[in-house]
């Protein structure tokens, strides 16, 4: 059973999602069933709405090397803001003064509970699921600004989802991050090549920043970046996670 | 009439404050005075519960000269977690892996409405209030990553308050941004030498990042930043707009 959230004529909220059948639900972590949709009546949105969306960059060696920067030796990290949310099916805007918007698939960790000091081998019960991020960046914007506040963080800057898998039912092992560009695979890349797992990106950002239940990390893309044009057509697919699919417009 | 946020041993929430009587209220922007506390007998908290908070960097030329980096060309845009967020009165937290902790005093801008794509002409219309905003800053970190998030992002970096004050009740002109460090004034800037006003950062944030209702933006620091060891007391004081103290203690 997968937790999304979903809108329908008279609901907007979370949901569990259980084959072709929708399930409203009271919170992102509840397993009561309420109300039930047919699947193919209700619109899919982004399956979290947290207070924070954590991101790491630079997290895989080869995508550290293509963009000509140096391995880290700590976690770097960023933030984009909850306004650059959108869900599976919206629109991507690429804004007028970029040229360069990118796209940067990547796997997305939910938080289950407030995570506070911990310890990167206590940091699996903090993870509530997981999903796919696309980490859309406007690539010129990023470098001319020196801080990517702006260039990852315009508004439709961050599709996620389409749901929420729970740890419990991810080999997370065997998780492939795949970005596939107008039917072309661009990224193909194991999770175990990240360079900081995800319980040391927990314990490191634990270490400075509270993060609450609902928050977001997106870990980091692998090699195989590139720019999307208008029209374009973009998914973000991780086998057992989800397929997150997306359209590029003109802003 | 101010705009607070406070607690009692019932009630946590937003409230108005008028003199020596402090009334509980629905929402930030909320004008009806409900239930009356004394002053006296209740607890402030931070004014503001921001899904974002958004600030710029090296807006004051003195400033930017200060820490030898150029004067930006642009609003230089970065966010803090709202996790930051501390009250008037709450401690600032040194953490042990940073032996520079620094105070940045900065007009804080609180929106008062959604905001999307805003010309600076309009933008004063946006805008709920003022209030105080101490951008602590681990400035070994902050050079050390190169993104900011880190440097600026610890939990208690961010103390707000004490209260907000409606735009209509400010003479903005006249505001002066004033830090005194343990009762020496460190820094002392008039809000007139900002590079980006406040309505030109308006202007520049919602051409990419849509701002929320309650949403904060610091707005930068004037010149005379520095160092605070723990067992100090930091006072943030723009007349007119109020007096945010805290004390540092070592984590």
């Amino acid at each position: 059973m997968l937790t999304i959230r979903f809108r329908t004529e008279d609901y907007e909220g979370y949901g569990l999602l259980d084959g072709d059948n929708v399930y409203e639900a009271q919170s992102f972590d509840s397993t009561e069933r309420g109300r039930t949709h047919a699947r193919a009546g209700v619109r899919l949105l982004a399956p979290v709405t947290p207070s924070k969306i954590v991101c790491v960059g630079r997290n895989y060696v080869d995508h550290a090397k293509e963009l000509g920067n140096p391995v880290p030796a700590e976690p770097l990290i960023f933030l984009k803001p909850p306004s650059s949310i959108i869900g599976p099916g919206d629109n991507i805007v690429c804004p007028p003064i970029s040229n360069t918007v990118s796209y940067e698939g990547e796997l997305g960790v939910v938080i289950g509970r407030r995570a506070r000091h911990v310890r990167a081998e206590e940091a699996a019960a903090y993870i509530f699921g997981y999903t796919c991020v696309n980490d859309v960046t406007a690539r010129d914007l990023q470098k001319k600004d020196g801080q990517w506040t702006r260039g990852k963080g315009f508004d439709t800057f961050c599709p996620v989802g389409p749901a929420i898998v729970p740890r419990s039912s991810v080999e997370f092992s065997s998780l492939r991050v795949r970005t596939v560009l107008n039917g072309e695979v661009k990224q193909d890349g194991s999770v175990l090549d990240m360079i900081f797992s995800v319980n040391a990106i927990i314990a490191f950002v634990t270490e400075f920043m509270t993060l609450e239940a609902g928050d977001l990390i997106a870990t980091g893309t692998p090699s195989g970046v590139g720019p999307m044009e208008p029209g374009s057509t973009v998914r973000v697919e991780i086998d057992g996670v989800g397929v997150l699919e997306n359209q590029l417009v003109r802003g």
